[in-house]
């Protein structure tokens, strides 16, 4: 199944708890769209977070995220992983 | 130690077989800098990479990237990993 990388970019008041509430929102939904949220990064300085997920399409994996949280990330990547 | 996420973007005619090559001279300089490159991501059609690394500081994992083969990211921005 195709990867994603998604950034979220200058997200105000970014926190670690925020991130991982948001991540655990993520993984509730997931399964309803067959998408996989498997890790995440984050800045909580400049408010960056990079999700990588497992997902049939960009579109599954943004739905996720939409009806998570609302928090549509500003770049969806299709990407395979290097060895 | 630190972790950084590298983006860089629009690499023109970008293969699987030259991100490989360029991560694996990576490897090779890594040691000088005290810095390990992680993991990445790549998408060959948009000619973007992801660079998941440690390293003592921003600038050491951009001079590894500059010695073993030039290619400077975009951006690079210091991330904690999810869990």
């Amino acid at each position: 199944m195709p990867l994603f990388m998604d950034i979220h970019k200058g997200m105000e008041g970014l926190t670690a708890q925020a991130v991982a509430e948001a991540h655990k929102k993520d993984l509730q939904k997931q399964g309803k769209y067959g998408v996989k949220y498997l890790k995440y990064w984050f800045n909580e300085k400049d408010g960056t977070v990079f999700c990588l997920s497992q997902a049939p399409n960009k579109e599954a994996a943004l739905k996720v995220h939409d009806e998570a949280h609302g928090l549509h990330p500003d770049e969806i990547i299709e990407v395979k992983e290097g060895s």
